[in-house]
């Protein structure tokens, strides 16, 4: 098998970025990215995107990001699976080069929000869930996670701020992410006092919708140099999986089956074992899918897994830290970037680049996106080689 | 290197199918090409598409079909890279197979165009090319094709229906073809008589926008029984290339770069030479297309393309046979479904199934998907093996 490794990374900062188009955003992170792997000219682009094909009126995303980054000509297609579209992207640039066909790819996860406003997102954004059953009856995945939260609260007895931790994590490390939309740390009382989106779920348990751009140069570990200036981070485990679209086609919604098969393929394919995990970027566009998805990755007991952001232990000192530069609560969830942002981070985690949020000795880090509620989950597991 | 078959094909009629969901279509093809392939169940699912997300309200294709179609769980994404999506879907699901990752994959072409009417698709439609220098100054891909048209018409003194050989012979063929929209031979006069639609181009040099979905099952030859009763078509070679998004931005518009560069890869991959091509499946969305595509690939001297129609050497009993179960024009343009049905139908030929339009002895096929004007180009060259 063909050892895959990342060796470059780039990220624009995530927030609104009225100023900047799309197009120019991907730009940016993947200038940084292919300076960031030492000049490596890529053969194949994937692009993870969700939404411009409505809010941007911009299809066709492959031709077009790579002549404006300066790539005319090479292979270029876009990849869509919701929420999960950049852990998608990466997917497929890493069969194109595990498949020795292609030497070396760029994936640029990148989502502009800002080009409109309001119900014209939500209704966009529904377009991710069952159209026919779900997003028609006035459905969107806001008011689905509502529905979630409050059943998982009701099945296990979950007080009102049982889930605070999550969002009080994310903010706290989000402090040290220079590319975090929210860089200001969240007191409890802040979370208790946070006006109610849908009932139980308030403003802090869902990931702002924002702009940005992050890529990723993968390529085979034996097309670089030697003396490679950074540590070298393979791509040991990928999976995605799927599930149900629809909600209300599952016999056990409080379960995500997808997270389950694509984690256990993930630590598989790796060799290793979940308590080799030295951190965890997990999907947090929603307080509750945290929850679930670390239950569901078998990270934490059936109903418990919120105890784990409750009692500290997915903090940065923690047993298991998540989120590590923020997460998509505060680093902000720029659709179909964010499972590129969140590979970037790992990446950064695993070669020592993580500054003032740093995990001491990481080696093993897992990153997992979903679209919607866990209708698919992609989960790569990253390591540092040396 | 692993070697990649076809072992399973299917398609729905192609037209306008008010009656039948998106869904649905995807389940008919699904159900058939799992059958043909004796029911080998894939474990990952492509999907082509180009305009769910807009006209169906659908995105998330991926996991919708994998459930719908009974293979919940699978890995499974959308692709799209406008009307070259599901020739881009057949290129991932060959990189995943060719991995060694992936043993069997599902490829699925999607499209319904009829969910809605008129002015609702052209806007669609035009999100495939530049949004913020093409689309909106008014540019559909059909004002756009005219444009071409007309100039190559003036820069080669072509006559006035010099271009009808296309659909003359797309129309020819079929009517041998049970699935297509239109089986039905036309005559020079109706050419002639035809209506304007964006002159020089009527309503017979573009092909009509449709419904349909076709799949294919790949795998790996070993994965197959010794007696697999179909003949083995392989995938001899695969390339996906881009260009400009906007026609302006070439310096050469009646040159499709991108079809000259996925041609040269293909064919170089496949061990052959071009005149080893057996019949072409070419991307007649537009008779012009079609034209500028045979000199791009190298099939004819420039400025001659339309000849190699007006003279006969593409028809079925021609020197090099294309459109051989309608192409685009005859067949019906189902949007991202179109590249699966090209090579269906290529296959088909290969196996020797294709009734009264055999080629007789077809050993090489080339089949190509065009994303506008050819902004993305994909060629694979099916071969039959035995």
């Amino acid at each position: 098998m063909t050892e895959v490794v990342i060796a470059g990374i780039g990220q624009t900062a995530v927030g609104e970025h009225w100023e900047i188009s799309l197009r120019e955003l991907a730009l940016y992170a993947t200038e940084a990215a292919i300076q960031d792997a030492g000049g490596l000219r890529p053969q194949a682009l994937f692009v993870g995107n969700m939404l411009s094909p409505i809010l941007s009126k911009q299809a066709h995303l492959g031709a077009l990001l790579a002549d404006f980054t300066g790539l005319t000509g090479i292979e270029a297609v876009a990849v869509e699976a919701a929420g999960a579209s950049g852990g998608a992207a990466l997917r497929q640039g890493y069969l194109a080069v595990a498949s020795g066909l292609v030497d070396a790819v760029l994936v640029v996860g990148v989502e502009k929000f800002n080009d409109v406003v309001g119900a014209e997102i939500d209704s966009a954004l529904a377009t991710s869930s069952d159209s026919d059953f779900e997003a028609i009856q006035g459905m969107t995945p806001t008011s689905q996670a509502a529905l979630l939260m409050r059943r998982y609260m009701h099945e296990y007895n979950v007080p009102s701020d049982g889930l605070a931790g999550f969002p009080i994590t994310a903010h706290a490390n989000g402090v040290g992410n220079q590319y975090a939309m929210f860089q200001k740390a969240i007191k409890p009382e802040t979370y208790a006092k946070a006006g109610m989106i849908s009932e139980p779920l308030n403003m802090f348990d869902m990931a702002p919708n924002a702009d940005g751009a992050a890529a990723l140069v993968l390529t085979r570990a034996e097309l670089l140099p030697h003396d490679f200036h950074h540590p070298l981070v393979r791509i040991a485990g990928s999976a995605l999986a799927s599930d149900t679209l629809a909600l209300h086609d599952r016999s056990d919604p409080l379960y995500f089956e997808a997270v389950h098969l694509s984690t256990g393929k993930a630590i598989k394919q790796a060799g290793i074992t979940l308590d080799q995990i030295d951190l965890f970027e997990y999907f947090d566009a929603f307080s509750i899918y945290a929850a679930i998805e670390l239950e569901s990755a078998g990270l934490a007991i059936r109903g418990q897994g919120w105890k784990l952001a409750a009692e500290g232990e997915i903090a940065m000192n923690g047993r298991l830290p998540c989120a590590t530069l923020g997460g998509l609560k505060a680093r902000g969830n720029p659709g179909g970037a964010t499972g590129v942002y969140q590979a970037v981070e790992a990446t950064l985690q695993l070669r020592g680049q993580a500054g003032a949020n740093q995990i001491p000795d990481a080696r093993y880090a897992m990153v997992q996106s979903l679209g919607g509620p866990a209708s698919t989950a992609v989960t790569h597991i990253l390591q540092r080689m040396d």
